[in-house]
């Protein structure tokens, strides 16, 4: 089948998302990394808009990308406003992109009730914006903004602003699903039609698709609007975008690869997906989705017992592919369905030697599930497990060991509470006291902790908590009943879990801190 | 055109999600709120495989239901055993659940290399199985596992296992892609093919569809397997499940009804998906997911300026759909539309007065929504609003007053943490100073409280905590994050829920404690 070109729109469309913005700096560091993952088109912003984004294009400038081609976004002209005199255009081609991206009305309803225009000037805003930026040696894409809805209100009009934009020479029509309110199976009938309308007039314009994920169908509208012929496909990394989203290109580029055979970036760039959706996440600082398709850290996790055994007879019985095509990797979660081999796995998956003892393998998982009728939850708690299984095999070597702490919270009439705390650890044998402040006992405690660790261990820094969770496990305990005490941890690396349960949650919680900065200081840096 | 059934798994399939794991009495609080949402089956679990599955079927069996029929799951048979002799089977038909659904297999991989099975006794499993069930008066639902890779490795052979549910009176065929690698084309057509073999053999059984998001295509694979003749569809509430999920019924069920023009739960029912789907979330102690479809705080969010203004003129422009249509609002990121209707209607229902001033409940919905914007989420806390509500209509008295407290928790080396708090409150003008010890900090507060308290209400002994739930609101703040603390407490007649938000665990568990002493104080006994 033909390539389809991926276009990465998560600079501009992006950034619309709720609680996500990059500094130029950051965008330039993305586009990079799009560019190492062979995307072949990256909108680095609006350069009319804002002076961030006019920034980025010439940071960009001075940057050699190997695969992909940068984009200018803007609009088409403004009403009654020569293209010469429009600033919007100008910014585009000041910006020196070798692509100009122009947004332009398709739907009666936007040109004539939002905008109070005429059909026939927004038509010249759309055929003079592309034929003079064709004009300045531009390649054109023509997005044409709520097509579906315009199309289906009518389709005689929309299709004319896609013809104003093909008859003066655009490169690419791409049909917006704005709104992000169309089906799949109109999204494929009328990029169908669309694509005959093209031919039967003889425009070479290629067609693309943009969508949104209000129905949660971004992704099958993609796909739909690639089966009828659209060649190039808009989207951001991991779906980020305003309202629900837009088309995540992380599971877009291994479908079309690996479920159409449809070449899109290079084949062995593939392995870079899940890396790069962890980096966009990291740098828009917003939590990694666990159940992400293809690169999520749950997305290859397989809960215990037959199943185990099954899988690794058979990887095909209960995987769909194999999760390293997108440098992902199975886990298998370990919980009170399993026994021996269960454990057996997890500690080779975890890099922890057993040995072949079957008596000790066997006591081990006896041990486990005695853990986990107290409320232990080890398969969301790899780090945790990973430490318990080096302490039964006498391989574990504790980092620092506690001597003391105490934690003491403090609360005036209706002041806010104020904690601290004193630790006193020894690492080899060495002690260290110390005491902090924070804005809860667990952070005071993290707090006194990460500064007496400090003196030893100088690279904690690239270490951050990023969920924490509490739960009850038998709730008629009141406040007294036992809380299990979940913490997610990572570095510029990894993301590892790990787990606490006692009926006192900074028992808990502290059992759980433990393991994570034991887990991190053991890790090979 | 014809009614779909909406087939609930989340206490089932849902619950294999990493992290999700609900107890016998969540189980029957999900499975009320289900019903009342209109959802026509309820999977309660596998009365087979644990005690605490076995045990909903118990405590359901005293529930009055008014929509959903209770659903117990297992599977076929054992191989070469005789169906009355089957454990399985016979713990279905103990939960006197009134429909059974049993997964069989449909994929000669499965049937020969993993279970080491005949082709032909895996077929009797299933007619066996089948006619057992329908032979005690059970409603029978046969869900064909893997049945889109078994066909599509030997399509006669997957043919042949739905043959011998079906004319042994399988009452629904579910069709399932239990790996979730199925593409929507290949969903759809392979449907169609079935129905169609199903019309010639002169079978009645109906079909359904059940899929998982591997590919992100859960909700258009099941949208596919309906246009091509499924009319009953299974899904989890946002889609938890195991891996990257299954199908999200949250999604769905507008996607039929508003989309499709297909009727499914009741049409007044869908007001109540968007607290649906907030509550299994609390439920499953899981962060909503803001930019879930349809109902997530983002859906529909719109950035200010010239957009908010085309919405205001007409919403269509930019709205694919009215968010009240399902029990979620419009959202305007800058400039703020306010609350005062929901506050009035709110009060109105918490029995509080708020009086016919227009500036004073505009103020308080200003005040309501800073602190919404803080992390509080009075939707799920009854108890906090109504106590805020008469603060700030000056109706709020007070039954105690906090003087101070000092809550310490010690620990040695491996010895387990010990907590004491001490607390002096002032009731009228009398006060007391006490101290106690706790599992925790919390707990230790909250005997203090009590102790305190018991002096001046010695009634106190009928409420007990029944939930303590944290949540890290914004997790790039590590252990400094700000948390939000939700208590759930009972006594003899009433359950109530209290609220508390602060950087400060403990700061957070007081005011949701103190909250919740305040309102059982305050109640009429």
């Amino acid at each position: 089948m033909k390539q389809v070109y991926i276009y990465d729109t998560t600079l501009r469309d992006g950034s619309q998302g709720e609680n996500i913005s990059f500094s130029s700096e950051e965008m330039i560091k993305i586009a990079k990394r799009l560019d190492q993952a062979g995307i072949h088109y990256i909108e680095g912003g609006w350069p009319g808009s804002n002076a961030r984004d006019a920034r980025f294009f010439e940071l960009a400038r001075n940057e050699h990308f190997k695969h992909a081609r940068i984009t200018a976004f803007g609009a088409t002209r403004k009403p009654h406003t020569p293209v010469e005199a429009d600033l919007n255009l100008k910014a585009i081609i000041d910006s020196q992109a070798p692509t100009a991206a122009i947004v332009g009305k398709s739907w009666p309803l936007h040109v004539e009730q939002i905008m109070g225009n005429t059909r026939e000037e927004n038509l010249a805003m759309i055929h003079e914006s592309v034929a003079h930026l064709k004009a300045h040696g531009r390649e054109v894409i023509y997005d044409a903004e709520h097509f579906f809805d315009g199309y289906q209100d009518d389709a005689a009009y929309a299709l004319e602003t896609l013809d104003a934009a093909a008859r003066r020479g655009a490169d690419f029509l791409t049909l917006c699903d704005t709104n992000g309110g169309t089906m799949p199976f109109d999204i494929e009938a009328i990029v169908a039609q669309v694509r005959q309308y093209l031919t039967d007039k003889g425009f070479t314009s290629r067609l693309g698709i943009h969508t949104h994920n209000d129905c949660g169908l971004a992704v099958a509208n993609s796909i739909a609007g690639i089966r009828s012929g659209a060649i190039m496909v808009q989207g951001t990394i991991n779906g980020y975008g305003e309202r629900c989203g837009n088309a995540d290109l992380i599971t877009i580029i291994p479908l079309l690869t690996l479920k159409m055979g449809i070449p899109s970036i290079p084949n062995d760039k593939l392995v870079t997906l899940k890396h790069l959706s962890r980096f966009i996440s990291e740098t828009a600082n917003i939590v990694p989705l666990n159940s992400r398709p293809f690169v999520g850290r749950s997305a290859f996790a397989h809960k215990g017992g037959l199943h185990v055994n099954a899988i690794m007879k058979q990887p095909r019985a209960y995987e769909h592919m194999d999760p390293a095509l997108v440098g992902n990797k199975r886990r298998v979660l370990v919980s009170d369905l399993g026994g021996r081999s269960n454990v057996m796995y997890k500690a080779k998956e975890l890099g922890v030697e057993l040995g072949d003892d079957y008596d000790s393998s066997e006591k081990i998982a006896a041990e486990i599930k005695a853990m986990e009728n107290k409320g232990y939850q080890f398969d969301v708690a790899d780090g945790s497990m990973k430490i318990l299984l080096q302490k039964f095999t006498e391989q574990f070597t504790p980092l620092f060991e506690l001597e003391t702490f105490r934690v003491t919270i403090e609360k005036d009439k209706n002041q806010p509470c104020r904690a601290h705390a004193t630790i006193k650890i020894k690492v080899d044998d060495a002690d260290e006291i110390t005491a902090a402040e924070g804005s809860g006992p667990v952070s005071a405690l993290d707090n006194a902790l990460r500064k007496a660790l400090d003196k030893f261990y100088p690279d904690l820094a690239s270490m951050h908590l990023v969920d924490f969770k509490v739960r009850v496990i038998d709730g008629c305990g009141g406040t007294g009943a036992k809380v299990r005490v979940f913490i997610e941890s990572r570095d510029n690396e990894d993301i590892w879990s790990t787990i606490g349960v006692s009926e006192d949650i900074i028992e808990a919680s502290w059992q759980a801190l433990a393991d994570s900065f034991q887990f991190k200081l053991a890790k090979p840096s």
